[in-house]
């Protein structure tokens, strides 16, 4: 059998989270919380468990999550879906992602494939999404220590192929959140030509410093052709439950759904319900911020005296720190040196980069328990 | 946005479901369970949610599953595969048959597309799979009553571009289940040429009047070039869970794996331990036989005396029944006006050809309480 992905190995994640495990090391690597979700929420699934909520859910999701989903939109954005035909309940944001692009592009056989802009340093499964159904990945490299976007770059690699532009605001891994320029600026470069755009969200409860989110539902021009990804995996502790959404205009969901219910037709009934319910107090995504502003401060503060360099997150729960003047050894192995011989693992950025970009920087997800950051600063302050 | 499958609409089992729903009929449609799953198995998911298992599974699956498969397989074919490589935990089989048809069908620039043998009538996700990957499907039709495949034909229809052949044992809709010639038929079809195999095994346990699950593992001429499809859906009466695997050699697997990394990542945490535990007494699925087949004739002795005519099902959950004697309306406005007159609602089998063939017959499930079976089939009786 011929790859058809031949350039994959095992993710980076995989990677760093088993040599973790196996050394016994801090695990600041894949992006998932070293705490557990509410006792509340546990107790909301196991009572539609224990309703016999067990069989398929409806293609789309249950009605009451996509309702709940809607009018948190409204109340936070004052954007307005409708959960009939603009809301589908997806199997983790991942899913969203690879059925948002497998809706749009095309190997376009004689016109030739379809472009697609993807911003780099980018999560790793854009590319291969992108690469499955035919399209060519075009690169925007964004740069340390901003990563801030330079538009008319991007306005040069747009060319009559270019059918889609991948957003990620907070973007893993570099902390960095978009303006409201930015979002002007995307709206004048897809004016008028048949661009769509995919904008992954899932940290659009993480903002910090009293940052807000500029979701690009939140611009008329870009709502209408884009599809929002969102999970709850962020946002309540509950990576491992795997449940996302799409928020997308009708005739955009329209061709999602297509595609979902080929790629996994529905989502967990007990936790779609348990979600839900869990939705309808605020608190329990506005805490949010307070709660991992504090965290990214306290490993902030722990290395603040050593001679890692680096801005602080201005969303997610990933801080990006610069190792330049400290030792210009290749980032990944770096990271595995780190985990080896301090017992701290984290992710090198370069495997975001399609041609491994060493700008010697790690990513470290403070998405864990206080001590641990406080244990995993002091290690790396001794380098 | 142009449409990539442009001649889909709602699936069948969304407009009967809902139908049934709106109009309080009784649903023998859409193919799930009408009862519940086990209180143990609920019980367990719980546990495991109370004990903070709610992050990330590995990508491949948690361990402990993929070690109970491997023994179930052993225990029940004599056949081993290696937890480590050759077995993957999916979100339900419908995203592993996606993997799979993805990992090894191209849309093939020059030589044209790759081709894909479908035994119709067939599952309606396979198409779409097979279409969203470039490929171009290539129909063997069986017709009712027996459904038996002639493999004459099978040949001629294989050609230097046929890469992949569909099974699906025992087959949904029409509970036909492969004989072990069928499976020397196939390996003698593929020797020596470079063809894969994804066989459907959904209803694996589900096997009537004493028969056996001719499982395309236990030929070791296919085991080789197969991607077997399980699930726990239809087991365990939890469709609404959606968790399935796929059984395949390393080299398949390999592949299979960077499908799945990019389309889910990876499944519910707890339900994939509560499984693992709850797989280790055999006595559960192997009841599965006596159970349904009880339910089966229920249904074939209440519609017995009608003018419908039918073979019992030799597995699956599902009975096909011809109502040639009875009316020659098409199958689709058959099973609308059944649902809106009397309250039983059902699938036409055309939906299951590429063409919509109808030969008057309409799929009913079987996995309902009896009383509700028993109505039914006095329902159909009057007409
Ligand atoms: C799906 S595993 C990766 C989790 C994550 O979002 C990250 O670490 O970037
Ligand atoms: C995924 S909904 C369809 C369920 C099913 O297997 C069937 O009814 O054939």
């Amino acid at each position: 059998l011929v790859s058809k992905l031949p350039n994959v190995g095992t993710t980076i994640f995989t990677v760093m989270s088993k040599l973790a495990t196996e050394i016994g090391a801090i695990n600041l690597s894949q992006g998932f919380p070293g705490f557990d979700c509410s006792p509340e929420l546990v107790t909301l699934v196991e009572h539609y468990l224990r309703k016999g909520f067990n069989q398929y859910a409806p293609m789309t999701g249950v009605p009451a999550l996509r309702e709940a989903l809607a009018q948190k939109t409204t109340d936070l954005y004052n954007v307005s879906y409708d959960p009939e035909t603009e809301i589908t309940v997806t199997s983790g944001a991942t899913e969203a992602i690879f059925a948002a692009v497998t809706a749009v592009i095309r190997p376009g056989r004689d016109a030739g494939p379809d472009e697609v802009i993807v911003f780099e340093p980018a999560y790793d499964s854009y590319v291969p999404a992108i690469e499955l159904n035919g399209g060519v990945p075009v690169y925007v490299t964004l740069t340390p220590p901003d990563y801030t976007i330079d538009w008319d770059v991007v306005r040069e690699k747009i060319t009559d192929k270019t059918r889609l532009i991948l957003v990620n605001t907070p973007h893993n891994p570099t902390g960095r959140v978009w303006t409201t320029d930015d979002l002007n600026q995307l709206a004048s470069v897809v004016r008028d030509r048949d661009i769509w755009i995919v904008s992954d969200e899932v940290y659009e409860h993480i903002l910090l410093d009293g940052r807000q989110h500029n979701s690009l539902m939140t611009h008329p021009d870009l709502r209408e052709r884009t599809f929002i990804i969102g999970s709850f995996g962020k946002t309540f502790h509950i990576t491992g439950w795997k449940i996302g959404y799409c928020l997308a205009p009708a005739d955009l969901t329209t061709e999602f759904r297509k595609i979902h219910q080929y790629l996994t037709f529905s989502t967990v009934t007990p936790i779609q319900y348990a979600l839900a319910d869990y939705l309808k107090e605020p608190e329990r995504y506005l805490s949010l911020p307070v709660f991992y502003e504090r965290k990214r401060d306290l490993f902030l503060d722990g290395i603040r005296g050593s001679r890692f360099t680096f801005k602080p997150a201005e969303g997610s729960f990933f801080q990006t720190v610069s190792y330049a003047a400290i030792t210009d050894e290749p980032d990944y192995d770096l990271a595995i040196r780190l985990t080896k011989e301090i017992g701290v693992a984290s992710i090198p950025v370069s495997v975001f980069y399609n041609q491994k970009n060493d700008y010697k920087v790690l990513r470290f997800c403070f998405a864990k328990d206080d001590a641990i950051l406080q244990e995993a600063a002091e290690r790396l302050s001794r380098l």
